[in-house]
């Protein structure tokens, strides 16, 4: 089995503040090719610990992929620490300082001479190019070692490992394929989901299974090895076909697809239009469900009905059902879902009121309690829902329940 | 400067899905006592590769602490890996023994033989107590090196490092003391601010200062060393002050707050309303400003006019302006800004519509095509922008130049 260590580079993942993730991602990618990370190093930008960290890499594994540290700023340096840790040169390559001149071009600018440093390449590399970035990454092959250094954005990172390093090392790890599957789940915590399934689970070493607590999600990762992706997939099949029979449809996704992607091709398969109307997720619904490309066939129109003024006026929610019940209450939310859907004509209308704090709660209406309402054409009903975490949680748990409401209609 | 090292230890810690965050709360505190972070390395249970990163380690840095791998499982090797790095034997504690037994009988139960392995501790280590679990944690001086050996849960780890370790470190550290602090910048890219601010910032060895590129926002990360926090601050003001000169308000925050707190407080300040209507950013706008606790002061409405007929019916856009112009264009975003900003009786209305892609653009408007538009009661302005990146990014983008526009207006 092929091994592989990953070095991300940057002094600002040596900070309290940031974690390095491209290593989850990249982990993810070379476990489907069966190969295997056995060790992670972070370093700053640090010319003689990060040379000494690559040479202390090629000691151990076959693999090693760098992340960062190639933009052209003085601080990037792991061009020059890989060039020494390999003991060759660095050269400047005239086709890459063409293409960073004319991608500067494009852009109607001159290129600023900090950026020639990106066009130094080590000797005998391979040159991957960046679409989305100025920096290239660089592939050696060395005395039986594969050293890959990478731009450090995930959005230039992750397509030139696809395009580029991919099919490389595709060739090298040979056939075992390893498979993964993340189900989502909605309304049930980890331990409950556990009890569920663990019965099932745990009769299987092949595929394997985790359950993990995502914010506000629970997930099932389902990991499985065999000869081909084929074989694979079927032994997932099997495992999550059982699951689906202890969980039912608080499985949302078999294929890690998030809510509003559920939600939207839902929507979308049956022709059916929406209009959200949010009170304590303040756009965070409209936003989630405008992510997803496309969103424009269903999606009509959404308002941000975060003052009551704005509930009476813009939703017809009758002045006098606030004063008598308060705008955080079921009878408010239901209004405001059938106004939303008046307003835009839609097939449902959606909505949230609640109290998403830290201040604003009472003894009777305390942080986390929320109502989610949705209507069509024939009728409307609501859920009370008290939920717990900080603002941004609650919010998030908000537009999930809303969002989860509508999927459940739309089944 | 003490510089120290962090190496995380166990399998779950090389997964696609979970990521290192011991050593985040680690760095802060490290980084509080003046004790620099300059290498993570995260291993799995994996005796030989462990003991390599300990001896690593302990060649280049005079505090190493070690998290996890102090379990009873077979697979929990930290304080063996380390006895062999540090060429001492392991040899069983008595009063730890005891401990961990008392701690099992104290639960009503017996102490499985297994759990006997955590009382082998490293000779002439320091035994620290673990009131939240059974591992205790180690503390070694080895030539002029500390060893830690903390175990992996947070809510064992983080009250054993305050308690036993933090004032050893202390000790050992002197009266250094780092303070840090972000600057972000919205509107120029991270070569522009290099070529702006490196004739000053190359001057100073204290603060330090990394430019990062973080999402479509350029941050500037000082770090200053000093006896005291006042004076590393002092140092911060001074370089701070000199970035601002050549930066001007392209720096739209100083301490790390987000563009939406800072539009927010001026907002707030100032007594001002908002309302927003949203095309291709679908809600962002509203969420980001709605994240800020205590929005509901000056944030009234928000309306997410993603089809045509919610342009012309929810924010009156004359039919006939939509027609002749196109619903992306500057005249459209304006009578967006204007619409909602009469809708909602508001000081300001901020509109921003355009093309995220990825279908939808045409060669006269391609993706990428957005126009953010503020309304006063005096005048309306708009911002004509192109926008690179994928569809996540160019809404972000687009969020981000609309609150801009308004946090000019408000400087």
């Amino acid at each position: 089995m092929l091994t592989a260590e990953i070095i991300a580079i940057g002094s600002e993942l040596l900070t309290p503040e940031r974690a390095d993730t491209n290593s989850l991602w990249l982990t993810e990618k070379l476990n489907q090719l069966g190969i295997e990370v056995k060790l992670k190093t972070i370093v700053g930008d640090d010319d003689a610990r990060l040379e000494g960290a690559i040479r202390d890499a090629l000691k151990r594994s076959r693999v090693v992929i760098a992340t960062g540290g190639l933009g052209p700023t003085e601080d990037d340096i792991t061009r020059k620490a890989a060039a020494r840790a390999l003991g060759r040169r660095l050269i400047l390559d005239d086709r890459v300082l063409e293409a960073i001149r004319e991608r500067f071009n494009r852009l109607g600018r001159e290129m600023p001479e900090i950026n020639a440093r990106q066009a130094m390449v080590i000797e005998g590399a391979e040159v991957l190019p960046n679409p989305h970035g100025t920096a290239p990454g660089l592939y050696v092959e060395h005395e039986g070692r594969s050293v890959i250094l990478l731009p450090g954005p995930p959005r230039e990172m992750q397509p030139m490992f696809e395009t580029y390093v991919r099919p490389k090392l595709e060739a090298r790890a040979g056939n075992t394929r390893v498979v993964r599957r993340i189900l989502r789940v909605v309304g049930l915590g980890e331990s409950a989901v556990d009890e569920r399934i663990a019965p099932v689970y745990t009769r299987y070493k092949n595929p394997t299974t985790t359950i993990l607590f995502n914010r506000a999600e629970v997930e099932i990762h389902l990991t499985a090895r065999a000869a081909t992706e084929r074989e694979a997939e079927l032994l997932l099949d099997g495992l999550a076909g059982q699951l689906e029979e202890r969980l039912g449809d608080a499985i949302f996704a078999f294929r890690g697809e998030t809510m509003e992607e559920v939600v939207g091709l839902r929507l979308a398969v049956g022709g059916y239009t929406l209009a959200v109307a949010e009170s304590c997720t303040g756009g965070l619904i409209a936003q989630r469900l405008t992510d997803v490309p496309g969103a424009s066939a269903y999606f009509i129109e959404g308002v941000v009905a975060y003052s009551n003024e704005a509930k009476i006026r813009t939703l017809g929610v009758p002045r006098e059902l606030i004063e008598r019940c308060g705008a955080v209450s079921a009878p408010v939310a239901e209004a405001m879902a059938e106004g939303v859907r008046r307003r835009a004509g839609t097939d449902f209308g959606l909505a949230v009121t609640g109290i998403a704090g830290p201040s604003g709660g009472t003894e009777d209406k305390p942080v986390g309690l929320v109502f989610v309402a949705l209507a069509d054409d024939a009728h409307t009903e609501h859920r009370r829902l008290m939920l717990t975490g900080d603002r941004q949680l609650i919010r998030w748990r908000a537009s999930q329940a809303a969002l989860d409401l509508l999927r459940r209609r739309l089944i």
